[in-house]
């Protein structure tokens, strides 16, 4: 396998955007990426589209990429319709890598599309609860924010993480978020404003919660020729890694620390390595459970970090610099390429206000989906280095 | 790119199998695959599964393949949901057949499955109709008995196919299926039962057409050592092509004959090379014009094809020896898998009543998926060398 590069990158506002349609975020995206790489759009060789509920939404299914790329322009190479709940662009980003890893084509357009606001907030939750499996979890009843809550008081019980520590996760992102023309919110909170904001499934506060969110994201990736040809800083991928539920034992790593020693593996880099990270805020607290999990500090030990303000905008290991799904929002299919975005352009020095002080090198994203027997169905990670 | 290979393939009997799920078909086919290839489950690096319309029918969108793999005992590997209508598990084998060729890993499982029948016609038809872009095709109400009719009168205007012709494709048809156990319908018919059963959409009458269906199927894709091992006659994927709908001209080879003749290119052969092919009869006329497209005759001789015996089962190029999707029965996201397991069965001598009399060495598969701006929204074609 040849070293693959991430050419263009581009993201919609993310938000809800009632008068925007999968197409407009298609259009937008796509044609930033084009631009942005100095490609002919007639070299790309394959598209993968991710998306996780226009069939619910909108009630297109079967051919969702064909006919958002259809007015774009891009017809005839393989497009393929990738689905893997809010980890679906990140499957399309670990699919478009390996298309030219492997040499099988030069050039790889990843897309990620979601509109989750309609009208209907009903509709909307009963989108997201297809991410589990309809006739256990989906019967039981429990959506995302009770999963999480389980997680997150099991988690404290043993480690003795506070609820304020979960609240400045909020703040930070908030403020991250405030700085970002793309955030879906861009105010600033305090901890007495999380904390205070109305409970949602204890510990979880309104505020500790990310919102839904419509929008699309989209990556080109390329060779190191067409990297280097383009004029920026060459984003080289890494590694780039997907796994599933494991029913994994209690004593067990769990499926985040699973995939991402695989990523630190194929990568050839150690968690010490890495100088910014986007990882999955679904909720606030998660984000803390993540940086143990990725091996960002050892466990229980996260609580610290964000007490030190190791991953604030300005500590050591910037964490969620985009304001991370609690601020910048979450169009689930658009998240993991929204992500791998602000590590491209931290890596080139393109993230305006937000930008950390320290240019990064190493850059890792990490992206959640769905929840099957117990557990996230799937993650990737994805390591960039620049 | 090295040589990947099929091991084991596996379908469950096609039908109206209301006691049936998703998760039934996965767990016997996918077992069925495991036990015929003689690996070991673990090995399997990863897992493409195809489906189309399970988010309108059960209401399981976004981690399908996750939830019917849980039960069979597939985990923690990457498994990715791939859509593309009617050609959902050609897809999910192109992207098994990638993996292995590329060395990403050395074991894929690829499975296809549909349900259509739920006890309501309208919503199965719902179902299908998302196959097209539900905003503009979707709004003119054409289903695809309507889209093909187009297609097959300028056919017949062009080159004066008879309505004998196409009755006579349905009657070889379905005298394939009545010797597959695998078949939904296993009846006989006659030329005279064709013309003058129902009149779906002028000149498609009921027999011509292809059946809604439930089942599923699977295939491992490994090396060239694991296909040694297993036992049974080694068939090599000599090349897995897929290809978008793209604004064709009038006078402009269409879908089929652009992605054929890549795959062609591929394998190394022309299409005098193969021997035996299963093609997309979603209607019995369409199976002339693919013989066609796909370069078995030329423009307008198909017809004299199927008078002169030449793609019956004994003939010199027997064209759905599994019946097709005519007889053997069309649950979308299963078809392109099933139609790639008779082609295996065929050159490995398993293929029962119906084998046919000289052994091949060389088969296609083409599966076509879709409606997006007026021609077939994806395509597959797949080359099988034994």
């Amino acid at each position: 396998m040849r070293d693959a590069y991430v050419l263009g990158v581009s993201m919609t506002k993310f938000g809800k955007l009632l008068d925007k349609t999968l197409k407009d975020f298609a259009y937008e995206t796509v044609w930033n990426v084009i631009r942005e790489s100095k490609i002919d759009p007639h070299d790309i060789g394959i598209a993968f589209v991710g998306n996780a509920y226009a069939g619910v939404i909108t009630g297109q299914e079967s051919v969702r990429g064909q006919v958002v790329l259809r007015d774009v322009g891009i017809n005839r190479i393989p497009i393929i319709n990738v689905e893997n709940a809010c980890a679906s662009s990140s499957t399309a980003f670990y699919l478009a890598r390996n298309a030219v890893a492997s040499g099988q084509c030069d050039l790889a357009l990843a897309v990620g599309l979601e509109k989750l606001f309609c009208g209907d907030l009903g509709k909307s939750l009963a989108a997201l609860s297809t991410s589990s499996d309809i006739e256990i979890e989906g019967r039981m009843g429990i959506l995302f924010a009770g999963i999480y809550s389980m997680r997150v008081r099991a988690h404290m019980e043993k480690y003795g993480l506070t609820r304020q520590q979960f609240a400045k996760v909020a703040v930070k992102n908030h403020d991250n978020g405030a700085l970002n023309p793309h955030a879906q919110y861009r105010n600033r909170v305090t901890v007495d404003e999380v904390l205070n904001s109305r409970m949602i499934a204890d510990p979880i506060t309104l505020l500790m919660t990310c919102p839904m969110g419509d929008g699309g994201a989209a990556a080109l990736i390329g060779t190191k020729e067409m990297a280097e040809r383009m004029g920026k800083r060459p984003v080289r991928i890494a590694s780039s890694t997907l796994g599933s539920f494991g029913f994994t034992g209690k004593d067990e790593p769990g499926i985040v620390c699973r995939v991402s020693k695989q990523a630190y593996q194929e990568a050839g880099i150690t968690p010490k390595d890495v100088q910014v990270a986007e990882v999955h805020d679904a909720v606030a607290p998660v984000e803390l459970f993540l940086c143990e999990e990725l091996g960002f500090c050892g466990p229980g030990e996260s609580g610290r970090m964000i007490d030190e303000g190791v991953t604030w905008r300005d500590g050591k290991l910037p964490v969620n610099p985009s304001g991370g799904l609690s601020a910048k929002g979450h169009p689930a299919g658009a998240t993991g390429l929204a992500q791998v975005a602000e590590i491209v352009w931290q890596m080139r020095e393109e993230a305006g206000e937000r930008q950390i002080r320290s240019v990064p090198h190493v850059g890792l994203v990490e992206n959640g989906g769905g929840n099957v027997a117990g557990e996230t169905a799937v993650v990737g990670v994805h390591i960039l280095t620049a």
